[in-house]
C-alpha cells in the first residue's frame, strides 16, 4: 500500500512508521521535514500536499494541537486554537483527501484520552478529541468506494511523561510501540467508524 | 431561580419554560423574539445580553445550528457551519456567561443523539454534538465557585418528525415535555459534567 504518514517525524509517528515501512510504501509528512510538507490549518497547503503526493491507499494523521489551560481563564480564541488545527486540521485531511483516496482506502486520525478522562487544563482538547471521535463514526457510514475511517484514542504516552507527566498523574501511560500497533490495525483490517483506545 | 432560556421560543425551549416558570423567574431569549435578543455566533452579542439581564443562577441554552447534508460533498464551510453556530456559540455562552454566574449557578447546553447514533446527512451535527458533550465533561470538574455544567441530549423530538421524520427512520421519538424534564433536573439537582439522554 502507498501510506502517508502526517506527522511521521513525532513520537506516535515514528513509531507507526516502523512499524509500517517493512511492508509498505510510507510517504513521511512533516510541517517542516519529511518527503512532503503541510500545514495542516490551511486548506490550500493541504490541497497542494495532496497534488504532490497523488493518489493513496492509507492516510495516517498523528498531529493536532490544542490548547491547555486553566479552564477558568479559557477564551473563544483558546478553544479556537484546537478547532482550527487538530480539529479541522484533520477533518480537512480527509475532506480534501477523499479525492485522491483509491477505492477502498482508510483514514486514519488521532484524538486522545481526555474526552473520556477529562484533566485540569484540558478542556480544549476534550471538545476536539470529542468532536473527531463524532466525526469518525458518522463519516463511516456514508463514506463512498468501500473508504473506511477511524480514530486512535491513546492514552498519555510513555515517551511524553518528561513534559505532561505532571498534569496525567495517575493516568497510565502507554509506549509509542503498542499506540502504533493501532494504526496498524486500523490501515491494514477492515474496522470503521472505531475509535481504537490504547490505554 | 432567575434561569435564562436562550431558544425560548423553540420547540424544546417551550416545554422548558413551560415546566420550569412554576417556581422561578424566566428570562426568555430568543433571535428576535423574548424578553432579550442573542445571536449566539457573535461573542459582542452575548456579552450585551448578559450586560442587559445581570446575574443568574441557571442559563439554559436550547440552541444552535448544524448543517445536514450527504458527506461525500461536505465541505469545510459546511462544517464551520455548526461549529460556529451550534459549538462556539454554546460554548461562548459559558465563557462569557461565567462572569455573570451567581455562586453555583448551573449551565445546561444542548446536544443530541447523533454522536451516538448517527445517520446520513449527520456528520457535521454529529461533530458538534460531540465536541459538546466532551466539553460539558472537562469543564466541569474545573468550574469555580459551584458552577455546575451538563448537556441535554434528545433523540428526534416527536414534534419534530413532520420535518425531520424522514431522516431519523427507525428511530425511537422522544416528546418535548419529557426533553424538558431533562433541563428541570440539570438545573435544580446537583449533577455536573454529565450527559443526560433522554432516548
Amino acid at each position: 500500500m502507498k501510506i502517508i504518514v502526517v506527522g511521521a517525524s513525532g513520537t506516535i509517528g515514528k513509531a507507526v512508521v516502523a512499524a509500517l515501512s517493512g511492508d509498505h510504501e510510507i510517504i513521511k509528512v512533516g510541517s517542516k521535514s519529511g518527503d512532503a510538507q503541510v500545514d495542516i490549518k490551511d486548506s490550500g497547503s493541504i490541497r497542494k500536499l495532496f497534488e504532490k503526493v497523488g493518489k493513496f491507499d492509507a492516510l495516517i494523521s498523528t498531529v493536532g494541537k490544542a490548547h491547555f489551560g486553566e479552564f477558568a481563564k479559557v477564551t473563544e480564541a483558546e478553544v479556537q486554537i484546537g478547532i482550527k488545527d487538530k480539529l479541522m486540521g484533520q477533518v480537512n485531511l480527509v475532506l480534501i483527501g477523499r479525492d485522491y483516496a483509491n477505492d477502498g482506502a482508510s483514514f486514519t486520525l488521532t484524538t486522545g484520552v481526555l474526552n473520556d478522562d477529562p484533566i485540569r487544563y484540558g478542556a480544549c482538547a476534550s471538545l476536539v478529541n470529542g468532536a473527531l471521535d463524532a466525526f469518525v463514526k458518522a463519516a463511516a457510514i456514508e463514506l463512498p468506494r468501500g473508504l473506511r475511517i477511524n480514530s486512535i484514542s491513546p492514552g498519555v504516552l510513555e515517551e511524553s511523561l518528561g513534559s505532561y507527566g505532571p498534569y496525567f498523574k495517575g493516568h497510565e501511560a502507554v509506549p509509542a510501540k503498542r499506540v502504533a500497533n493501532a494504526y496498524v490495525k486500523s490501515v491494514e483490517g477492515l474496522l470503521t467508524g472505531e475509535v481504537i483506545k490504547v490505554r
